[in-house]
């Protein structure tokens, strides 16, 4: 066995094996190409920014999983995957970035000599690191193979939690507390965005005395006004100014654990309408915790959020929360449940979810949000302990 | 025309939209959709941290380019884009982790509706944000349109900057300078080296008093001793320790601009070996910067490195230099040329490249790299001014 430092026992490794080649079992997949990182993290320990190159971790129904990447990905392979040196693969650096030759391809040669070409081989057809011509390169590789699509098998198995993946997130959320205080240290008309960012970041790398930070699968969203209205830009190195408000839609991440918490500030003295919407957010948002139980369903979550906004006026719609737990750049989801009306899931003990009622007008926007564990009974629990509401500053 | 804060003159999307449409010409396709998110900045002033659901902009041979995404970043859209409100298009929430109905398909819809869909239309086939299930999606919603693979197409047409573009990737290196700077500072046995990661990134967003840090499209990476053999692992919470070598492959960024910069870092006395190598690098460096020439190949800047490499005995072969420009992650290369014997590209002034020879060792590796400029003639411009060489810190 190697000497391996591990970020969970390898019994936990093993039982996250089993519930997959049950999930496998069901869909009738013999083999599963998981190109995921945090698939491939969570079934191996592997941990890298090599998603940039193909890679994929292969279980099939004997032995341990294999890693396959990029020749000097490898190494960094050997020094965190539980698995022994034989089940780790690699193609060579011509394969990167080269129109002859994709290295997808060369994973198809590889199932055939492995003798995992019988069988059907599952997919993640829709996600990020596994390309449309990735997957016409595997196919023609196998052309003697059923190749189906497997997307999300392993995501959902992710779902509830392990005693130590808790541990993980709870040391993110102690984390993100500390970023969302020096955001409310910090603050003031006049300061530079991308000076209150880079205090963010360090925050979030230095934690704590006994824990350090993680990249998050973000960046940090800070809009401000009428920008505030779309969610999903980024800093400037433009001042604050007094007379608007900010949302900080941000994570703490501690072994790629993610924790996201957003909350919002304002510069001056906030519109009668923003603290009218503050105060009916806070309600939904307590009425939403307490649907969040065991044996009820996502969409419970949802309705309880949304019946009372709309009790004040406010029609709201969509999704309002997520799956959350190990994951690598561009979303901290996992992709599976939505809390939002049509998804009839049924909440576990142990799953964890971002609860993000963002309220977003045409000219400002308002997100006070809470990561949250489902407990074996009661409401749920929510992971950070930082103050909700509207932070103003004079 | 709409009132929008754009980073570069509408003449210069102009002439960039002309050079795509001259490359669409010559491919023979008529309508394009780029879904690579530095292709729709680099084609509209689209900046947002979206990419994690599906967006695209579309060119066709009429008018300004569409942009696509979802419906609350058509909001980001509206303040990014130079284009005309009626060139934002949009699709539903309900699209969003769904898997009843597929945002591209909605698309293929739209193209019909546009009348784009008589045509050849192209297709990113191998790119990040562009899956399999995006790429079937659209293909089925299209049947009676040809839909052929164009990737690479726009990311061609980026290698040559601009004056505007130059501006900002100096920027970059000054912030780059800066990063490195504040490593050689700090950095110290007993150190956390995510405390270190946090006073990088403060570095790289607080840039200096007249412009601000943006994201890297890489996280910082500084792998220490054997696990700089594995150049992707990232940082822990663990003590830089004497007696070992770290790398340091970092990136200033300013409005997107990526400026990649490595050094390496030795506390303690290094071992011969390690000195030698860094002299054979600097050696090869150099002639490889005197490669880097105008009218000379791609493969005349590899040949120049490995050949001074190969004379004191060191073997490497692959890839050593990739252009940079505008980048999202989780990739800060354009993926069209690269440094590598066998890719005859001819060199053009204005060009710019990441230079990067990594030696990796098994149980020890020493990156020195040079972000350049070709230029007009002469050997190429380094454009960060940071002492080259390993750094020994006692």
């Amino acid at each position: 066995m190697r000497d391996v430092e591990l970020d969970f026992s390898r019994e936990e490794y093993a039982a996250r094996l089993a519930k997959v080649r049950a999930a496998m079992d069901a869909a009738g997949v013999e083999v599963m190409v998981a190109a995921d990182p945090s698939n491939m993290a969570w079934l191996t320990g592997y941990d890298g920014w090599s998603f940039y190159t193909p890679q994929a971790v292969v279980v099939s129904h004997d032995g341990e999983p294999w890693w396959w990447g990029r020749r000097m990905d490898a190494n960094g392979a050997r020094r965190t995957v539980y698995m022994d040196e034989s089940r780790i693969l690699d193609y060579s650096d011509d394969h990167v970035m080269s129109i002859e030759r994709h290295a997808f391809a060369q994973l198809g040669g590889l199932l055939v000599d492995l003798g995992l070409s019988s069988g059907r081989v599952g997919v993640e057809l829709d996600n990020y690191y596994y390309s449309a011509a990735a997957h016409q390169n595997l196919v023609a590789a196998l052309p003697d193979t059923e190749v189906v699509d497997a997307t999300g098998l392993v995501n959902w198995q992710r779902g509830v939690k392990s005693e130590q993946e808790l541990v993980y997130m709870r040391r993110a959320a102690r984390i993100v507390e500390l970023m969302h205080e020096r955001i409310r240290e910090l603050v003031e008309p006049g300061m530079r965005k991308c000076d209150l960012v880079g205090e963010i970041y360090r925050t979030a790398m230095s934690g704590t005395e006994e824990f350090g930070g993680d990249y998050a699968a973000f960046v940090p969203m800070l809009p401000t006004g009428a920008d505030a209205s779309a969610p999903h830009l980024t800093w400037d190195d433009k001042p604050f100014e007094r007379g608007a408000g900010t949302f900080f839609e941000i994570a703490g991440a501690h072994r790629r654990y993610q924790l996201p918490l957003c909350r919002s500030v304002y510069l001056g003295t906030p519109p009668p309408e923003m603290l009218e919407v503050e105060k009916a957010l806070l309600d939904a948002l307590e009425n939403g915790l307490d649907a969040a139980r065991a044996g009820n369903r996502a969409c419970d979550v949802a309705n309880a959020l949304y019946g009372t906004l709309e009790k004040v006026g406010i029609h709201k719609e969509g999704r309002c929360g997520y799956p959350i737990g190990l994951s690598y750049p561009p979303d901290w989801g996992e992709r599976t449940i939505s809390f939002r009306p049509t998804d009839e899931s049924i909440l576990k003990p142990g799953m964890t979810f971002h609860f993000m009622p963002g309220i977003w007008m045409d000219d400002w926007g308002l997100e006070i949000t809470e990561s949250l564990l489902i407990r074996d009974e009661g409401p749920a629990e929510p992971l950070a302990n930082y103050p909700r509401g509207l932070f103003v500053k004079d």
